[in-house]
């Protein structure tokens, strides 16, 4: 393809984009299709002479465009959301028309630059201490591929803390510490780098009041895991957790550590809820006082619920020397005058890779575009209309909330009807496992589940920037006939009871 | 931005895109910048309010474009190539459009398939033997972010399956192994991963014939090793290194590992070299037959030589059922009902994140609209390219290689004339390293550095689209004339000897 046909091939990229998001509205939420779809769709090997580009993107939007499922669309609730803007695609798009992959100064300065400045951009606008600036040239923020990737890097970084400070420690002593509410990249992390994983109980406080981890567990746990020859280095605590956005108390855990433990690094992983630091009014619910004062490092991804297209996970550390020192490999072949002269940050030691894609880019863009006001926005009109979903569950008699609504996310389950028998636990679970399963059939919306203490319950996350009012009200309206139905179908409920509605 | 101003703004951002390769020729090939100039022009804050995408897109093209090292430049040679064509940045901008995490089949089936698809189609035309298929569901090709990661993804799946095998092994007697020339990535995986690594000294062989790693060093080594209770577990092989596309012999380290070493994984590192695969007369050179009979895993980058915009690294297992042992966590949020079933490939547990990008979809545009004839016939260019380097080289006395050409790649060093004094290693090393910093401050040409048991090289790597004959003349004129003029300079080149040129 030459530059002339890219331009014809590219503004009806454009095009088809565009049409894309007027239609997403009308389109199902989840793909409509069969495992193994696309095998009886496309031969079976590369083509030996190239075809035509119109007959590839006409392929394109006939086969596969029909077996995505829209995050972007209105009626998507499921998971958590991930980002999608017009300023993310215009980044990601002029990012990757002079590709390169960035991992020295040299390689690319810009590429090095804006991403310091960026994120530095970001740490204030979440209000995040000086400490974690590239500015002070201290400590520092980086952008990493996933919250996995950032959660990853946090912990071979106190690894090597914690070894070079007790070196002779045998590996097989070492705890990674998470909860049971963390994200499974907790446990991934404890495969990869073959360590012990101990997940903290927290199931108990999470469903009356949704806080997490408190100080006291912390403590307990580490005075045992002493006891019997073991070494915690690290605790992974989490604002927002993934089942329901539970907030493990930051200032309280980091205060235990940094007076009783303080060769336990804290990683806060803030990944979905952490944008709502940009709001001031969420900033001590969303513990901005505690990882101010402890934590070592803290994961926000702006390509969940910060308007940047996915991939977008923003890592601050307190002390860069520490990633460097656990990551920095540098052959000749990757030494420049500028890296030897040590008056440039070479991002390559910042995470587990050489390569990396221009990100900050896109970042830049979002936040020029919707400034810190537009993101606010975004943060407040999502939490809004979460509210409005929560107001309905709270008013019907049929559901309940399992925990606290939390930022934008609802946790929620289904219930006999008069509510005398949910003490069988056995039997509301089957019920909402019937419930759930009914919904996850529908092409008109997505939703998914989790299980709290062997509560099954359903997950209802609002995210998307095109949800609006009516897209609460219609999902509202689709949930509430599913969960009577079933609660028919089972004979659990009568239709005289009906009335609420 | 809405719709409408993101399809004037894609048109804009399109044609500035055109505008850039247009242009690409006249621009100096490494950035003009000094270390900090971005933090001079950029407010050190987010806007409070949103800007006007006009203003955004000039600041884009006045701040950031003069801060990229344009690594499509015709007359790059450092490095390796990274990979940018019209196709690949199509791929992106529509991935991108529609961005979607991907970690399940159920998440987007269509991003799942597509990759079981087209890793498939690379397979075949890389003539991988149908045991790393996804069609055949036991090994199969996945698509990472970097060789760093399939690397370290590989090492986990191999020190997952030798603790399985000879479970009570403490991590501390572990030992990767990897050559002198292996990618920094092998040292960096043992600091990732806590685990000693063991380099197996190839220099010698390297500055003689460009063969790497041969079976008799490495029995020598292992032996050695279980002698001190040491356990090598897995072995990085490189074909192609990024020194000087050295090639370990695949074939007979292989045989050996299957013989006498059988719990040793082999990891065949061809992140570079491996799209020469392609071209039949290559396969031979490049160890194809060595990989199909005894690696367990092999890595293809397609985001250097292969065409297809960073990132691409293609990583095929052997046996699938190694990466999900050693990365499966499925937490109640994660579970579907096709992936209880066990009828789709939930890809989130062939690598070391949740989430992963769309890149499947830019592999399909470059296959398809190039062919495996287009794809062959980049491939033979820069080779080609290359050669005709590599004669200039050959026919002028003031130069020597100092390996034989690989590929695309031509190691060279400057030597005295007459050549007597070249005994003398730190005088020839001083010389071209004042070569190498004459030839780094120019702003028309991008070249790196090696070091090869201890001798001082510059290295020369064909590999953008764009290069022409013409390209590779005016470097030769450039590199020889930088050459004569630090002999001259040292008073060790005498005019009337430069009869020659």
């Amino acid at each position: 393809m030459d530059i002339e046909q890219f331009r014809k091939a590219g503004y009806d990229a454009i095009d088809r984009i565009c049409a894309y998001h007027y239609s997403l509205r009308e389109k199902p939420v989840v793909a409509q299709v069969k495992p193994g779809y696309l095998r009886d769709l496309i031969p079976n090997s590369a083509p030996q002479k190239g075809h035509e580009w119109a007959s590839i993107i006409d392929d394109y939007q006939r086969d596969i465009l029909p077996g995505l499922t829209h995050w972007h669309h209105p009626s998507f609730f499921a998971y958590f959301p991930t980002a999608n803007t017009f300023e993310g695609v215009l980044g990601d798009l002029l990012s990757s028309s002079t590709s390169n992959p960035g991992f020295n100064w040299f390689a690319s300065p810009a590429c090095t630059e804006l991403e310091a400045v960026v994120m530095d951009w970001a740490a204030k606008m979440f209000g995040l201490h000086r400490a974690f600036w590239n500015v002070n040239e201290v400590g520092g923020g980086v952008i990493q591929t996933t919250a996995s990737d950032s959660a990853l890097t946090a912990i071979v970084a106190a690894r090597t803390r914690y070894i070079s400070d007790h070196s002779g420690t045998a590996l097989e002593s070492l705890v990674i510490y998470v909860t049971t509410q963390t994200h499974s990249f907790g446990k991934k992390a404890g495969m990869i780098l073959g360590l012990r994983v101990r997940a903290l109980d927290v199931d108990a406080t999470v469903t009356t009041d949704n806080t997490g981890l408190t100080g006291e567990v912390l403590r307990a746990a580490v005075k045992e895991d002493h006891a019997r020859g073991l070494h915690p280095f690290v605790l992974i605590a989490t604002v927002g957790t993934t089942s329901t956005g539970a907030i493990d108390q930051v200032g309280e855990i980091g205060a235990i550590i940094e007076e009783s433990f303080p060769s336990i690094w804290l990683h806060v992983d803030a990944a979905w809820a952490g944008v709502t630091l940009a709001c001031p009014e969420y900033r001590e619910f969303a513990q901005l006082p505690g990882i101010n004062e402890h934590a070592d490092s803290v994961c926000i991804n702006f390509h969940k619920w910060g308007l940047t297209n996915f991939d977008a996970s923003s890592l601050w550390v307190r002390e860069r020397r520490r990633l460097i020192d656990a990551l920095d490999v540098t052959p000749e072949y990757l030494r420049t005058k500028e890296g030897d002269a040590g008056n440039v940050t070479d991002y390559r030691n910042w995470h587990l890779s050489l390569g990396r894609r221009f990100r900050s880019l896109k970042l830049w863009f979002v936040l020029r575009s919707f400034g810190v006001e537009g993101f606010q926005a975004n943060i407040r009109k999502c939490i809004s209309l979460n509210n409005s979903f929560v107001e309905r569950v709270r008013a019907c008699p049929i559901f309940e909330l399992v925990t606290p609504p939390a930022f934008a996310l609802t946790v929620f389950r289904l219930l006999p009807e008069p509510a005398g028998n949910t003490d069988e636990l056995e039997s509301v679970n089957s019920l909402n496992r019937a419930f759930y399963s009914d919904l996850q059939s529908r092409p008109d919306l997505a939703l998914t589940q989790t299980s709290l203490g062997g509560v099954f319950c359903v997950r209802f996350a609002v995210g998307s920037t095109r949800t609006e009012q009516r897209d609460i009200d219609n999902a509202w309206k689709i949930i509430k006939e599913a969960g009577e139905n079933v609660l028919l179908k089972m004979g659990l409920l009568s239709l005289n009871r009906m009335q609420y509605t």
